[in-house]
């Protein structure tokens, strides 16, 4: 074989993509405050150099695979499903939007800013627009030539991606502690703040005060969360490519099911009504909750939002406890096979899933901490103790709904109707004598450590999963309401604080028990995960809908 | 198979080690400040229950496995090697020592701490016993019964090692803070935080004045760097046990290589002897240097103790980076094959590898950063960042010499005198018509995902390394040579910062640019993980060295 050691090709891919990280962490990081003598214009300049590079190794890498006609010998049905690819494109559009509505701020003070501030949205649009179309038509190859540059390019991409993202993230953190500032703390402090962020001395000039000024301001920070799961989206994209460089999929073995997005057949339609009704009411919530934390200055008012915000979220929550369970509960008498074919994407998924909800995690624990050990405990800390609670428990049993889920086989239906067309790989198992006799010859030729890898399949269990009656579809039927209604539910939990919904701080027994600096930065860390995990759990629950 | 779906088997281990993970993270960090109304006694609370909890699990473990005699079906030959049990042992010493040294500094004024403080190192020095005990018989267990039981049990192991390591780390943190604030801020603001500590108000009687009190008290904070190597060590090897519960190991593939530690056979001393004299002289400059920051007061010394220091590490770092290139081109022309074989041990060790080396990393950027944006540009500058420069290149060359000579196959010598004795696995390879027949058949046979995982390999890359001349001696002397001196210096690296050189602090460049709170954030974060990097080196570059 050409590629003695995949590892050993990996590692300096590995090796590029870590460095170029911390570098960019650190340069982030360090332009996040403003008294470390680290500009965002360095960040910005670090940003664009990387953006452009991607760019040109993009185009080659178009133009290589398509000249070269044994590049790409196989391609991973699994990679890119056309609903990750969908969701590429709309943040996409919407992140475009975000980069013209930002020239057009920037523009409106050209005269006193860095020129890199307007070259960095220009050339991030572009970024956007090719990477989308790179990813839309090659996430699924499994490259074959130029090996080791793939590796490389495909790592630089991700790793700008993510420092893309951790920009965003910042600069949206830092936004935020602004907008508080502004209305707490003395205008004077906010001024120099805005002062210090400026290169020139002419703070009139450059002040943001016209209305189309202001609409531009305020226009690219709403944009703000899709361009943030645009980077994340194509993020995990382009690292199941980069899984997927070199690798042969066997095609005899790997039986792709051609499953469709079949919405309105043979659902009750009570998950997507139940779904829709939360979701409509957490819209309200939020748009009152704004409202009124951000209006008032009351400490009654500010307490009702906050109970209005904590119950709303408790019921949500609860509900979704209570429908992950019972999906967990008929997982355990569905008799489908588990399936343990290699499968980078689901690997990422379930990776991802696991990590990103530690960013809650974090802050729940954080949170419940703080609250047991303040002494006044009124009605709102007993709500907050309550919701930090449930935010665990929903974490983790939607966790093990969506694994298990993930991990089914899709469902035998359509071996009725053409169980003749099934492939070789389907009548091998048909056939037990053939079975029982080969695994164990198998198992003993071939090359060691597969044989733990993939452990015999009981032919008896096979036998089982073939013979087991039709009539279980009322259980896929429930798993189908019970994933469209945590999907809904979970899009509006990811509206809520993507949109600014941020009761960590409007609440002060945190901010007063962990002190103004370590609550912040937890918050700020953390909170991004947990952002993405509810947009990817939307993800992952849609191709469980769709395989059960 | 008993086991349907081993991802699912293991879920919820990992899910209550997570959490368990965070909640003693939680409390740890807030533990930490003295702002915080966290104590530290809730934490060695949550320790002391934790490590109870684990030393019943593993008793139960040790009577129920050795009255199930189908309990461990096989073991693991590659889990737990002498050199990594027997540092256990050497590390668990070390850290009874320190047990004693703290029971006696508590009990010094037992009067007016809470009970948990001697409780905490009574109980630790119990689970210290028992776990070493437990490794050191168990560590190579492929376990086969109650799997979900052994799985939680090893899980909860591993969490309450990490966060004894936690605590430890932070311990460490907060005193060595404590002496630097004693020496540069007055005396009140430290008497202050000392009371803060304690819980009763007469300070005068809970004061550590006598002689015998300040022995135990230096005694035990000389000896964490040892306890905190030995949580890190215990953690990796319940971890690879966790990996192996449920495991299958073919025992026709697992061809065990015997392999004798033979120090003093066919090398030229050279490597022993330069590593043995960068020891000895980083064992003065370390003792110099701390002499030297910590007494005088004076600028002129302490920056010319600095610069000392780096120049030294500069040198070091330099020969040692340049001597891992030599390796790494030394394997370029080692014509033996990569070992392919499945291997959680190995797996966990790169993993460590790649992952520790981050944290050196992390501060050697932020140094970078700190440094190339600094205005005054003087020597101590110029060295500083020599030295980070250097880290970094010595960091990622290291690793890739220490992978690539973990992955190679231990040398054939051994078959010219009793290939008869070679097991069916290596005959089957001599046969060359046999191995182009029987792996393409065995693939498509055997269950889908094992054909993408192992290659087959081709047969003419086995009858070259069947035949290669035996005259590649030298190259083999080389690497040893090479390995000896790495590991030598890597010891001196683990021992200077591990025992209190903290040039990060005591240069102020960094501590000017990123300010009284991160840097030291930044530091006391990075800094465990990069200590831990050159003792896990020194484990690894043992194996390269007996294996080559």
């Amino acid at each position: 074989s050409k590629e003695v050691w995949k590892k050993g090709g990996r590692m300096f891919s590995i090796l590029l993509a870590v460095h170029l990280a911390l570098l960019a962490c650190t340069l982030v990081s360090s332009g996040a405050f403003e008294k470390i003598a680290v500009h965002d214009y360095d960040v910005f300049f670090l940003l664009t150099v990387m953006m452009l590079i991607v760019i040109i190794w993009i185009i080659f890498y178009l133009v290589g695979t398509s000249r070269c006609p044994d590049a790409i010998l196989c391609k991973d049905s699994h990679a890119g499903p056309i609903w990750l690819r969908g969701g590429l494109i709309l943040f996409a559009i919407f992140s475009l939007v975000m980069d013209v509505f930002k020239i057009g701020y920037y523009s409106s003070f050209y005269s006193c800013l860095s020129a890199i501030k307007i070259i960095y949205p220009i050339v991030q649009a572009i970024f956007v627009a090719v990477q989308t179309y790179f990813l839309w038509i090659s996430a699924k190859d499994c490259v074959h030539v130029h090996l080791n540059v793939t590796r490389c390019g495909l790592m630089l991409t991700l790793t700008t991606n993510l420092a893309v993202w951790m920009s965003a993230v910042t600069d949206e953190s830092v936004h935020k502690a602004h907008s508080k500032l502004k209305k707490n703390v003395t205008e004077e402090i906010f001024r120099w703040l805005l002062k210090a962020g400026m290169r020139s001395n002419s703070a009139e000039e450059c002040n943001c005060n016209s209305q189309i000024c202001q609409i531009f301001k305020n226009g690219y920070f709403w944009l703000y969360p899709f361009n943030i799961e645009y980077s994340l989206f194509a993020s995990a994209m382009v690292y199941v490519m980069w899984k997927n460089v070199g690798r042969f999929i066997d095609h005899q073995s790997h039986h792709v099911h051609r499953l469709k997005f079949r919405l309105f057949r043979r659902t009750f339609f009570v998950g997507i009504v139940l779904g829709l009704i939360i979701l409509v009411s957490g819209l309200g919530v939020l748009i009152l909750y704004e409202v009124q934390v951000n209006s008032s200055t009351e400490y009654s008012k500010k307490s009702q939002a906050l109970s209005m915000y904590y119950i709303f979220n408790i019921v949500c929550l609860g509900l979704m406890s209570l429908v992950c369970i019972g999906g967990s509960v008929i997982y355990r008498f569905d008799k489908r096979d588990m399936d343990r074919h290699k499968n980078p994407t689901r690997t990422l998924d379930v990776a991802l899933l696991m990590g990103a909800a530690l960013g809650q995690y974090a802050i729940s624990y954080y949170s419940i901490v703080a609250i047991v050990a303040s002494t006044p405990r009124d009605a709102i800390s007993a709500l907050n103790l309550t919701y930090a609670l449930l935010m665990i428990a929903q974490h983790t049993f939607q966790n093990i709904f969506i694994i298990e889920g993930l991990h089914r086989q899709p469902p035998k239906e359509d071996h009725k109707h053409d169980s003749h067309q099934k492939d070789l790989y389907g009548l091998t198992f048909v056939n037990i004598n053939a079975v029982s006799l080969r695994v164990p010859d198998s198992g003993s030729t071939l090359a060691p450590g597969t044989a733990s890898g993939a452990e015999p399949i009981h032919p008896s269990e096979l036998v089982r999963s073939l013979t087991t009656p039709k009539k279980m579809n009322w259980r896929r039927k429930f798993l189908r309401e019970i994933s469209m209604f945590l999907l809904l539910s979970n899009i509006i939990l990811w509206i809520m604080p993507a949109f600014g919904a941020r009761p960590q701080f409007d609440n002060d027994t945190e901010l007063n028990f962990y002190g103004d600096s370590m609550w912040p930065a937890i918050v700020d860390i953390c909170l991004p995960f947990g952002i993405f995990y509810r947009m990817h759990a939307v993800a992952s629950l849609l191709e469980v809908y769709i395989m059960s």
